[in-house]
């Protein structure tokens, strides 16, 4: 195990943020989380990101790791006898892990942002069918795979529980802000008992920014506002 | 290690497909290569690829797994005994590696298939310019990554070697159609001087289709065809 002090470069709403510091809490990772300003970006993030300049970057000693995902796996390896793993044991089910991070980021991760930046009422409303064909999807995956669990890990949180968990909190502010309808107990009835979960746990509750905070955030960065 | 016949939904032009069959050949594994029409998408591509419907999928036994850069993954977990490993073996150098690949999937791979697919002259310009740019990005990662040794890898074919080496083929092609310089000596002297090792070797030039064959496919892909 590689050693050295651990400070993440975040930004408070960030969900990607959330998620590096999600793991830390739940290894009991001493961290500093330094808050970067995005509109002025300070010499720390250049450094230590000079390729995308984007936060999260963890910083461990002399090393910096960028790309929320690639951070997530790096404290998994590399603090791998510090509580339950992150990822699944097995070659294959660690594949079927890793295929939805990427959709998460991809196609759930786009489709909300697209609502947020949308211009027009057109667009909007396709970006919020968007998100929804993509919950759906996420439902039928979180059937296939949690088998009747109550994670996507298992019988605790696992790599795509921390992966989607933030976007929750995101999701219920755009359902407030556009007045519409995402995680729709109707429709996605097993991630809406999921999100009812992962909220009791307390390195989740503990990571994750007040509502109205962001929900005033969210509101100041839409197009259409 | 999980047993079963390996097939893989392929098509011959993709640089993601031949990622797989690298993998796959550098590890001396028999496998079916079963080429797909994508103009008109077959069962067998939309059973085991439901969500993207796109190549490559690896089915072994009866499992699918899809997204080149997770079945390099799952081929280098599962058959972690045979051949050297593609992934490095500390937390930190598999986290730069990962870094990289989605660096090359993200820049270099959208700004070369941009180049093919702008409408415009002014639109190529900044294309042929976005590549350009990635590859000396890349060529400071060679730099600091391979510290003087042949490949990213170290002395043999690693991850980032597999998924980059696909796109040097595709690179060379754009360059004679569009009559510009991109993999340039004076710009990327150590990724031409790595072009030229990794095209020696024989696991690499099995995969890679004919140039010839490869500009036709080029030049009847692009926008401005």
């Amino acid at each position: 195990m590689a050693e050295g002090e651990l400070k993440v470069l975040g930004l408070w709403a960030s969900p990607f943020v959330m998620r590096v510091r999600m793991v830390l809490e739940q290894k009991g990772l001493n961290y500093e989380h330094l808050e970067q300003d995005l509109s002025n970006k300070g010499e720390l993030l250049l450094k230590h990101n000079p390729i995308y300049k984007k936060v999260p970057v963890l910083i461990h000693g002399d090393r910096s790791i960028c790309e929320s995902l690639v951070i997530l796996q790096y404290i998994d390896e590399n603090w791998s006898k510090i509580g339950p793993p992150l990822l699944p044991s097995t070659p294959y089910e660690r594949a079927i892990a890793r295929f939805w991070a990427m959709y998460i980021d991809d196609k759930l991760q786009a489709s909300l942002r697209g609502i947020l930046m949308a211009a027009t009422e057109e667009a909007i409303t396709e970006k919020i069918a968007d998100t929804c064909a993509a919950l759906q999807t996420l439902e039928g995956a979180f059937k296939n795979y949690s088998a009747g669990k109550e994670f996507f890990g298992g019988d605790s949180i696992g790599y795509l529980d921390i992966i989607l968990g933030p976007f929750t909190v995101w999701i219920r502010i755009v359902e407030t802000i556009y007045g519409t309808k995402l995680l729709d107990e109707a429709k996605v009835p097993l991630l809406v008992e999921w999100e009812k979960r992962i909220l009791t746990v307390d390195y989740v509750k503990n990571v994750l920014p007040s509502v109205e905070r962001l929900e005033e955030f969210g509101r100041a960065f839409r197009a259409t506002a």
